[in-house]
């Protein structure tokens, strides 16, 4: 196992994955967060896992067009039930908008059910360039 | 009530104010987002409610770095028990670390009990320069 300088403990890859992939068929919320010229945007999302990145529909306007083709973030997280350990998985890469045949390649397994539903919306993929996880205990002693 | 493109209820500024404190004060998990040359970062933080902006501690290094001085993100959102309705708030504004004396005047009662507690650790507050919100009902069906 490795540990960071902050004690929490590193997760593979392989796991981050695996937790993507529970965090997704459970309907967990994830957060998108996106650049733009001052602090970034984080907004919540439903997401589906797919080929090692996340899909999540975004509904269109300045948030969708600052995501598409850029590098964005994608967070997910959990607490256990009795908020004494918790995990965070993050991952960072290229948005972009996924055509209507790679839309309709998706299993229906895999479509994330939208948050908030609109006829407008954009499904987008974020390629899982970059992929970190922590996973730490809440609330340890200072050492 | 004001109603945004997606059907979403736009949530006035005190009211974001109010759910801010209450999720600090249930010890909530918000999101820690940041800007890099690349991606933003986001990461989990506890965090305290202060002065219209919020409070967090996290670790010396790049991500700490990144964030003093700069816009940063805040964001903080909650799902109700049945998963049919969910608020977010998002706060956004320049992070600056505390100092010793500003630290003292802190009440414990509002000063976060950190995640992961480490002796190296930097106190940030985030300006609520822009304090945005939305409530919406999840899967409703589309128009």
């Amino acid at each position: 196992m490795w540990i960071d300088q902050r004690g929490s403990e590193i997760l593979p890859q392989n796991e981050c994955l695996r937790l993507l992939a529970v965090a997704a068929q459970s309907h967990d919320i994830g957060r998108l967060g996106v650049s733009t010229s001052t602090s970034p945007i984080i907004v919540p999302v439903n997401f589906a896992y797919h080929n090692a990145g996340v899909v999540c529909r975004i509904g269109p306007g300045t948030l969708a067009d600052k995501a598409t083709g850029s590098l964005v973030a994608f967070e997910v997280d959990r607490v256990d039930d009795e908020r004494r350990s918790v995990w965070s998985v993050l991952l960072r890469g290229l948005a972009r908008e996924l055509s209507a045949d790679e839309l309709s390649g998706l299993g229906s397994q895999q479509f994330p059910v939208p948050l908030v539903r609109h006829a407008g919306d954009l499904v987008i993929f974020v390629r899982g360039d970059v992929i970190t996880g922590r996973r730490f205990s809440v609330g340890d002693p200072a050492p």
